[in-house]
């Protein structure tokens, strides 16, 4: 993507956005991440989604050790130009590290969170 | 909600949580805000998603203005706990503040940004 279309962006104090991944036919929404530009430039180049780890402070290379890429379809930007959103299809069918199709599995349920969504795939199986 | 149900989300330094708000039927991802703890209880009680509003340092009972609300059908969690999904009726069928459906209506095109959907009404209209 052009330098320009990086510099329009709004980054926050850390040089970050927050991402959304969804699924670019079920439009079921996969899981929440952050970028960089550089993650944003190799998500681009590769067509695949790279996001920046905070926790390890380095890129992530999405299904690097899972194998569950995102091939993405579509990137789109927001009004305020601050939050990116990736339509994608997830490898694997499995985009939560607890081996659930979406991350969003905790619904709000008579006040408290209940899980609503099963394990596919045991993490010990997609990490071990 | 419970107060264990607030309790056990990860708020972040600010005492904020990210919010993606989506259509409850079509999946469409309508907007991206924040919420602190009294904003996600607000939404809960009334049924009407409730934000925190960071340029303005208020609670924002979002269509205030405009009369564009969101109905809530669904809270959702994520894995980390510090993601909010909001599923919801968006009332006018009108999110962002630009008239469109949905805020996020820059796709990029051979990388650059282009826009990709309709004003639906003139936001002089809105909220003149």
């Amino acid at each position: 993507m052009s330098q320009a279309a990086l510099d329009t962006l709004v980054w926050n104090d850390d040089g970050l956005l927050p991402v959304i991944a969804q699924n670019h036919v079920t439009g079921e929404i996969l899981m929440f991440a952050w970028m960089n530009r550089e993650a944003l430039r190799e998500t681009v180049e590769r067509g695949e989604a790279v996001y920046w780890s905070r926790s390890r402070q380095r890129l992530w290379h999405k299904g690097e050790s899972s194998g569950h890429t995102q091939k993405v379809y579509e990137v789109r930007v927001d009004c305020d130009r601050d939050v990116i959103l990736l339509k994608v299809e997830q490898m694997g069918g499995i985009a939560c590290h607890t081996g659930r199709a979406s991350c969003f599995f905790n619904r709000l349920e008579e006040g408290d969170w209940k899980v609503v969504t099963p394990v596919l795939k045991n993490p010990s199986d997609i990490y071990g």
